[in-house]
């Protein structure tokens, strides 16, 4: 069966992603307080499925009749570095205004989100070879399906190219060795599991041939917002000579950010590390920013560009 | 009341450091299996610790009339990538030998390297500025006391300098987590913790002067083995002009081995990571080796050399 982590019949259903692997439970959100509950807690998580999300919400929303600019100021305020979930919010707008029926373009947008992301994987597949190192999960669970990143080497596969995944762990949250390796598990993608801490040493023993990497904000001169430890990774690669891709549906782009100096970068709450002794503080950035010219090219639907991000 | 971990009276009584900082529990060994055991578990770890450890359990097989040999090899073979365990056990072989109390050499050697720490403290104190990144633990509960890397902060602090410690989680067994902040708390160290992935942020954020780590055993042309993670923060710490120390009391020193290519690196089980779904593998190396052209100064109880590891 295929993995689905976002559904909607009269209600949102989220599979909670806290959760995972151990169970499988799904969260409900009837209103767009629980669904921007759901986003800021994260139930889900993933800057093309908090797009999704939000626009689910606010279709619950305008079905209650309720009022919408709070709706909206709740979702757009409940994670501040993804740049989807206020471009998905600013889709919605004009329709909005004209009285449309906001759940069908939801639904249109998640439907998009799939296309978009198979598009992103044929154009970035040609560029994997054996080897490919990531962080965070971009597969399905971040996605409306398929995924960016891990959509490339789902392309890849699919076009009958043996692709090995080197998963890092993600700390503080996990989202690697939680959700990467179930996703692989599930989908039958060959995974290994490896500590943060590792990336150097498995680049020095010759087992990687590139990094891929999602994205959460990426700035119009290049400069990309993902998961924190992708700047440590972009690094690594550009000392060990490895290419450092960045999958970037185009819905990421802020033309607007002049550069990663003016993303917002969210800190989560300390409880997330060890924390509690006496005189020891924690400093949780659940993003960094990776300068553009670390990067070896952008992939979108659009195609692969080595100059920047495409428009 | 001063940190101790490794304490002697008719047996051999560890303070169990996988447990910390939660619970303050002593693992008794009153032989050298036990104590070979106890070395191979974590119980105690840190290089100089093992060393003092290993003189300690092969005293505990003098008292008992065991087979020495047998006792050698257990210990020898607990964990293979620190080379103290070695030099200790070397240190010994002459002593046994000619029938002399191996308890007294014993004694003598864990008061020594509290000297040897606190010599290369004072050596390497003045390398150090306000902003101090280190992984893993390298304090008093990895030595005999005071500590090689946290050492250089404690002289540094002792001097009167304002020295913070940003401490790197340091996955998967998180000695940073739980070790590190144990003992900042402790002594009143000002500390900050951080996932590893969180290096290169805290970088490209000016927050770190140096970063300075431990070892577990330098090859003759300087390269060296620590903690997983260390080479990550070698490779980052050159991307950002920042100077990289490794703290090594010359015992740390392996003359026979001629480069990094030549130190067995132990890799530890799965399930230290998150594991069991099918199809996913673990990759979980203890340590990684550093390069000596990546290492600004190696810093040993002899003085600070930046040519290379002073013998």
């Amino acid at each position: 069966m295929s993995l689905t982590a976002i559904r909607f019949d009269s209600a949102l259903h989220l599979l909670d992603q806290r959760l995972l692997p151990r169970e499988s439970r799904w969260v409900t959100c009837r209103t767009a307080a629980e669904t921007a509950d759901a986003i800021a807690s994260m139930v889900v998580r993933g800057a093309p499925a908090i797009a999704i999300t939000a626009a689910y919400g606010m279709a619950l929303a305008q079905g209650a009749g309720a009022d919408m600019a709070l709706a909206r100021a709740a979702l757009l305020a409940s994670r501040p570095t993804a740049v989807n979930l206020r471009w998905a919010l600013e889709r919605l707008d004009p329709l909005l205004r004209a009285g449309a029926d906001l759940l069908t373009e939801a639904r249109r947008m998640h439907e998009e989100d799939v296309a978009i992301n198979r598009a992103l994987g044929a154009h970035g597949a040609p560029l994997l070879q054996e080897g490919v190192l990531t962080i965070c999960n971009t597969g399905t669970l971040a996605t409306g399906g398929w995924g960016t990143a891990l959509g490339m080497v789902r392309s890849a596969r699919e076009a009958g190219r043996a692709i090995h995944v080197y998963a890092l762990e993600t700390r503080p949250y996990d989202q690697g060795a939680r959700l990467t390796t179930y996703e692989c598990s599930h989908d039958g993608i060959p995974c290994t599991l490896l500590a943060d801490s590792m990336a150097g040493a498995l680049m020095a023993a010759g087992r990687v041939r590139s990094v891929v990497v999602g994205c959460d904000r990426v700035a119009a001169n290049g400069d990309a917002a993902n998961k924190i430890g992708t700047y440590n990774l972009a690094v690594l690669a550009r000392h060990h000579a490895l290419p450092f891709y960045v999958a970037m549906p185009s819905s990421t782009l802020d033309a607007g950010c002049p550069d990663g100096a003016s993303i917002p970068i969210e800190e989560r709450p300390a409880e997330e590390l060890f924390a509690g002794l006496r005189g020891v503080s924690v400093w949780n950035p659940a993003f960094d920013v990776t300068p553009a010219e670390l990067i070896t090219a952008w992939v979108s639907e659009h195609g692969v560009s080595r100059e920047g991000p495409l428009p």
